[in-house]
């Protein structure tokens, strides 16, 4: 399981799209922080796909060194980090829900919730601002 | 260089979307389709990033397969395939605006023109429709 690549600068927006945040567990911590409400190394590692603690853990190191998370003490257990999105990364939100949007449609075997599904149809800008909320305070 | 991932039907639309398209040469051929007016073997290989010959006619085939693509003899040289995005492959555009937007605003190194950028925010929809049109006869 290879690292995100290296950053090539060659200024092409797909290439510095996919070293940032498209490998599939960069990925999978996006999704997890954005939709599903998970902040805590556990809950990340306790997602379906099962990826290996060494990989998690290089993962969010990477995310954090592109500004796509940021990390503080959990004042409830300081033992234990907590992850949110920056600015950054919560721009990411359109991307990903025209992926979601795309592959609900072209996925026979797709998990997303249909209420979800028409949400981002006919109620995207509230649900852009309600996930920027979670993470941005204004 | 690794073959695109064999799906695993998680259900998941960003498992989908990275085992679709997600892969980096595949990703390169579908720009070269969608953004740079590009159709053939020769105008793919002629990309700036240098993708190797077997790899790129793996990501070819791949992508039909995928049914992303499709190929046809260029009536004009027999012994040349045209390819073009199907139905599937257009609706991936609002996905691909998204992300030049994002990468156009996050990569200092950004190679997006600033024009085509001006259009992905003001005129979104007509942007949408004119890359339709190269692909979708109505």
């Amino acid at each position: 399981m290879p690292s995100p690549a290296k950053k090539r600068d060659t200024g092409c927006p797909f290439a510095f799209a996919l070293d940032t945040f498209g490998d599939r567990w960069t990925l999978l911590v996006v999704r997890d922080l954005m939709f599903r409400g998970k902040t805590t190394y556990g809950e990340f590692l306790d997602s379906a796909e099962g990826v290996a603690t060494n990989v998690l853990a290089d993962r969010l190191k990477y995310l954090e060194e592109e500004g796509i998370i940021d990390k503080s003490r959990d004042p409830e257990n300081r033992r234990r980090n907590i992850y949110t999105l920056t600015e950054k990364g919560v721009e990411l939100t359109p991307i990903m829900l025209e992926v979601v949007r795309w592959s609900a449609k072209h996925d026979p075997h797709t998990a997303v919730p249909k209420p979800f599904l028409k949400r981002i149809k006919t109620d995207r800008d509230a649900l852009l601002a309600e996930i920027r909320a979670k993470f941005i305070k204004s």
